[in-house]
C-alpha cells in the first residue's frame, strides 16, 4: 500500500528493506555535534528515539533489548561490584544494573550529552536509572575512557549504535583490547553485534574480532528479537576475561537477579544461547 | 529517510507500522478468486510473495517459517504416516514434511489454487516437495476438507493467512474442533498463531480458544523470528489429540529429523518453547 510519509518516519536500512512507524506527533528534533536526534510519538510503538535517522528506542520493545543486553551475564557473575556501560545514553541499561544491589558503581560513558539529556526529558521510564546514587555519567568517547582504566571492571556492556558515525570506533580491535585491559580476572564483556539476518557480515566479523581479542571459546553469541531493528533477530555476543564459564548458557540460578521482568528469565538466557543452524555457521560456532 | 514509493512494496501493519522493501522488477500480479497475488524480486530478500498486501513468502527467512512450523512436532511424533497441511499454498511446509521418509501420505488443502500454481513457476525450490509422488494437493476450503476426516492424521499444520479475508475460517472453534476430531490419538496440530507483539490480542485469543478445545494443558505455544512478518516475534502453537507428552520442550533426539536445516536443531527446539515473561503473560502460562 502506499503511505503518506509526512505522517511517518521510515528507517531504510541499505536502502532496500524499511521499518517505518506512523507518528501522531515530532516531539523533538536536534543536531548534535555527534549525530541528529529526533523523537516522535507513535500509536504502533510508543515514543521512539531516532540517531541519525534509525531506530534506537521503542517504548515498546526497549524493555528486550537492555533486559537482554544486561541480565544474562549479570545472572552468570558471582560478586560484581563494577559496572560500566559504554554508549547505551538513553540510560536503558544503567536502568536494569540499579536492581543489583550489591553494584557499587555504575559508569555511563556516552559520548553524546543530548541523547542523555533529551531522553531523560522524554523518556524518563527509561532513562531513571541515571538518577541512582551509583550512577556515574561521563560524557566522552568511550574508547578514550575505557583506555584508561586496568582490571578495573567486573562488567561492561557496550550498548552501540551501528558501525557508522560516532560508533565506528567502538567496532575496532583496539577497542576491544582495551575492554579486556579493563575488566577484573573472571569479569564478563557485553557487545551488541547487530543483525544476523540483515548485517550477517557485520555479525560475522565482529565475532571473529572479538574470538582474537578474548579467545576461541570466549566470545559467545546469543540472541533475542528487537522488532524495531532491522532484521529483527538481534545478536550480543559475550566475552569473558580468563576462563569461560562451563555453562554459560545455563542461567545460574543467581537468586539476585531481578524477579520483576519482562522477557528474561532463566529458560530465556538458555534459549538466548541455542543459536539457529545458520547462525552458528556465521559465527564458526561448532557443538 | 523519504523513500520513493513507486520503487518499493511496502506492508502497513493496522495502517500504523510498515515493513518495506525495494524491489527490482514486479514479476507477477494477478486477482484470484479469493484475493490479490503479487510477486516481487527484491535485493533485500529475494523473491517475495503477497497475498492482499501482506508478505507472506521472502527468499531469505521464509526457511525459519516453514522449519518452524513442522519440525517441532514432527520430531515429538513416534511414527507419523499421513500428514495434512492446510493453507500454505507456497508448498514450503510440504517440502518439509517430504524430508520424512516414513510419511506415507502428505495433503496440502489449499483453497486458492493460483497462490500454488504462481509459487510453482516462481517459487521452484519452496514449493518442490509438491513433486514428491506422496504429496496430494485438494483445492478446497480447509475447514470443509477437514471436516471430512475423522481419526485420520497423525499431524496437521495450520498454515494460515492472518485472521482477515480467506483466512478467517480458520480462526473459529468449530475449525479447532474439526482439527482436533481429524487427529488420530497421540497426534499433533500446529497453529500459526501470529505475533504476540504486535497482534497480542490475536494471540492471547488463539491460544485461549485452542486450551479450551484440546485442553489447558494441551496448547503449547513457541516462538521463532521471522524478519518479513509484522513484529518479526512470531507464534506458533502446538495442539495434542490425547495425553500431552510430558516434555515437549525438549527435543525427542528423534534420528530421523533432517540432519541438513538451517534453523532448526535440537537446541533451537527447547528454546521455541521457552518463553520470554510477556508472553508467558499473554498465554496465561504459570510455570
Amino acid at each position: 500500500m502506499s503511505i503518506n510519509q509526512d505522517e511517518w518516519f521510515i528507517e531504510a536500512y541499505d536502502g532496500i528493506s524499511a521499518f517505518g512507524l506512523k507518528f501522531s506527533e515530532k516531539l523533538y528534533e536536534a543536531q548534535s555535534p555527534f549525530q541528529k536526534i529526533e523523537i516522535f510519538e507513535t500509536p504502533a510503538m510508543g515514543r521512539v528515539l531516532i540517531l541519525d535517522g534509525c531506530f534506537m528506542v521503542a517504548q515498546k520493545d526497549t524493555f528486550i533489548y537492555h533486559e537482554m543486553l544486561i541480565h544474562p551475564a549479570m545472572n552468570l557473575l558471582a560478586n560484581p561490584r563494577k559496572a560500566l556501560v559504554i554508549g547505551g545514553g538513553d540510560g536503558g541499561a544503567v536502568t536494569e544494573l540499579v536492581k543489583y544491589k550489591y553494584l557499587e558503581e555504575i559508569t555511563l560513558c556516552e559520548i553524546d550529552e543530548m541523547v542523555t539529556s533529551s531522553c531523560r526529558i522524554y523518556f524518563p521510564e527509561v532513562s531513571r536509572g541515571l538518577d541512582d546514587t551509583r550512577a556515574i555519567a561521563a560524557f566522552e568517547d568511550g574508547a578514550a575512557f575505557v583506555a584508561r582504566h586496568s582490571n578495573h571492571f567486573d562488567a561492561v556492556f557496550v550498548d552501540s549504535t551501528d558501525p557508522v558515525g560516532p560508533g565506528k570506533a567502538l567496532y575496532e580491535v583496539t577497542f576491544y583490547q582495551s575492554i579486556k585491559n579493563s575488566l577484573r580476572p573472571g569479569g564478563i564483556a557485553v557487545f551488541q553485534t547487530e543483525s544476523p539476518i540483515f548485517m550477517s557480515d557485520v555479525f560475522s566479523e565482529t565475532v571473529e574480532k572479538l574470538k582474537s581479542v578474548f579467545g576461541n571459546d570466549r566470545a559467545i553469541p546469543y540472541l533475542a528479537v528487537i522488532p524495531s531493528y532491522p532484521g529483527a533477530m538481534w545478536s550480543f555476543t559475550m566475552c569473558f576475561n580468563g576462563d569461560r564459564k562451563p555453562c554459560i548458557d545455563m542461567a545460574s540460578g543467581n537468586e539476585n537477579v531481578p524477579a520483576s521482568l519482562n522477557y528474561y528469565n532463566s529458560k530465556v538466557h538458555s534459549a538466548a544461547f541455542s543459536l539457529p543452524e545458520f547462525v552458528k555457521n556465521l559465527a564458526r560456532i561448532v557443538d
